[in-house]
């Protein structure tokens, strides 16, 4: 099995595909970024027409028992997730609506404070607001799964006190291994530990340690330095992987409707555009060399599965079981 | 069993004491006139926590199965229903996503054409459009009824035609036998028989023959001579009840966002204001006597069973059992 927390773009058939070929038994996408409620909406219907039109490959899931169905099928099953909580607009009643249109994933904010509290880029972090409060008490009651990634330190750790249920973060990596605002500090990751949550780490060149974008074996060495900080039962895999995400993808991300300037997201003025995949990984199809790489790193069967599939498995149990 | 077609107004705790002391085992009511996708999910998330605050005595129903449950538990179940469709905002995906979320009934237009077809009040009918075709092709295939109250004779005959599944007319009466744009021709009613609907007829009394209004006698009469036209098998009870709906309910219902002028909807200038309901029916408890004024009219246990609910079941049967 393996299991990876995100991936975004455009998932078109050859995705699916590599996807399969890669052994991923379930792959939380990115239905939106900036969309409100109808933009949400949008998104859900379809991604139905897209289960109807790859029904051979791939299934959209909404429970463990829907991943676990799939894998025995041998399709790639997705979960449905939003890199924001746009979709609410402010309605304490939406969480319900949407989870039950099949929606499990839902990051608080993107790169920008939102109703809910502030992102990893804001120069003051609100932490959780109110509202946001009230709508994590809705994601725990409807199966909802909450994601810090690219939410605030303050808000982060906000987030995991008030939940009742382990929280994502869903694709980072450690800030201890590689300083960047968009990855965790320690303190954040013993705190997402002691709450029962996982993280999943990233391939995303600009949020990896060169090393780990070396070599598969760089890649595992940074998981079991993560190991090392949050311990073996709160890190998986969340690669981050875009498809076909082009220049106009990725300024649709980093502006979306908030600003005309020109924004780098988690680049920079010097590494503006996207970068390329880790060495190792030319495409997605190739993050099944993960289980040998662990294997080889030391750690035992029970480990690697925990580490590529198992840890998801139990956090999803808890939310959404 | 009775099952009402339609009801719509404000639905307090007393309501539902007293449709439960009616002895109502469904009631259609209706959540929006006028909203778009968003307040029509604002409409459901309402009648979501409408249900836990009244779930010793009332739940809502998505499936026979579920009347017939809520039947057995004595809680009058409440069918989700919308008296337009402007939640579908144009969009192909949405009836299934409303599906998802649990309305059953939808009416194609209120007092207005809109992208769907024409309505009853428009001078001049377009007849069901393109679009409208489409919508009807996914309400039947998601299992939303199409209800053709308030909509346009040409645009009705269309969607008869179109629909693979039965067409209900929730609530309106027989303009041979009280002559208004809301009732129904004869044409209509035998193209409803032949498609295999049901017709729900009304106490609302802007569109009721006055003998129905003075005695619940007198409208069994109606539904007597509504049979005569339609048969047996395709006339219900639909009474288009409002609850506390006075001068400003009125006013949205008849003028909504579309004019600032006066709108008289049923009425007329002279009949502006809500009028009484009938005489026989000073609160909608008293719908219960429909039963044995039945009988006394001579039609058989079995007929009066299909008149107050066994055709409603077997629509609902066809568009979502």
């Amino acid at each position: 099995m393996l299991i990876d927390g995100l991936q975004c773009g455009d998932f078109r058939r050859d995705i699916f595909e590599q996807l399969r070929d890669g052994g991923f038994t379930c792959v939380t996408n990115t239905l939106e970024f900036w969309g409100g409620a109808i933009d949400s909406l949008d998104a859900i219907g379809k991604w139905l027409d897209l289960e109807r039109a790859n029904s051979d490959i791939m299934t959209i899931v909404r429970s463990v028992a829907d991943i676990k169905q799939a894998d025995a099928n041998g399709k790639v099953g997705i979960l449905m997730g939003f890199q924001n909580s746009g979709m609410f607009q402010g309605r304490i009643r939406f969480p319900e609506l949407f989870a039950q249109l099949g929606v499990r994933v839902v990051q608080l904010t993107y790169n920008i404070q939102n109703d809910v509290g502030g992102s990893c880029y804001e120069p003051s972090d609100s932490g959780l607001t109110r509202f946001g409060r009230e709508i994590i008490g809705e994601m725990n009651t409807y199966g909802m799964m909450v994601d810090c990634s690219h939410v605030g330190e303050r808000t982060t750790l906000d987030a995991i006190e008030v939940s009742q249920k382990p929280v994502a973060v869903t694709h980072a990596n450690a800030a201890s291994l590689k300083p960047h605002p968009r990855n965790k500090s320690d303190k954040v990751l013993q705190a997402l530990a002691a709450n029962g949550g996982v993280m999943g780490l990233a391939i995303y060149r600009n949020i990896t340690p060169e090393a780990a974008c070396d070599t598969v074996d760089g890649w595992a060495e940074m998981m079991a330095r993560t190991v090392d900080i949050a311990g073996i039962d709160h890190v998986g895999v969340g690669t981050d992987a875009g498809h076909y995400v082009g220049t106009p993808e990725l300024d649709w991300m980093r502006q979306g409707l908030w600003t005309r300037s020109e924004q780098y997201g988690a680049g920079s003025k010097v590494v503006a555009t996207m970068p390329p995949p880790p060495s190792w990984l030319s495409d997605i199809s190739k993050m099944g060399l993960l289980h040998d790489a662990l294997t080889r790193r030391g750690f035992s069967a029970e480990e690697v599965h925990k580490l590529t599939a198992g840890n998801w498995l139990r956090v999803y149990e808890s939310n959404f079981g």
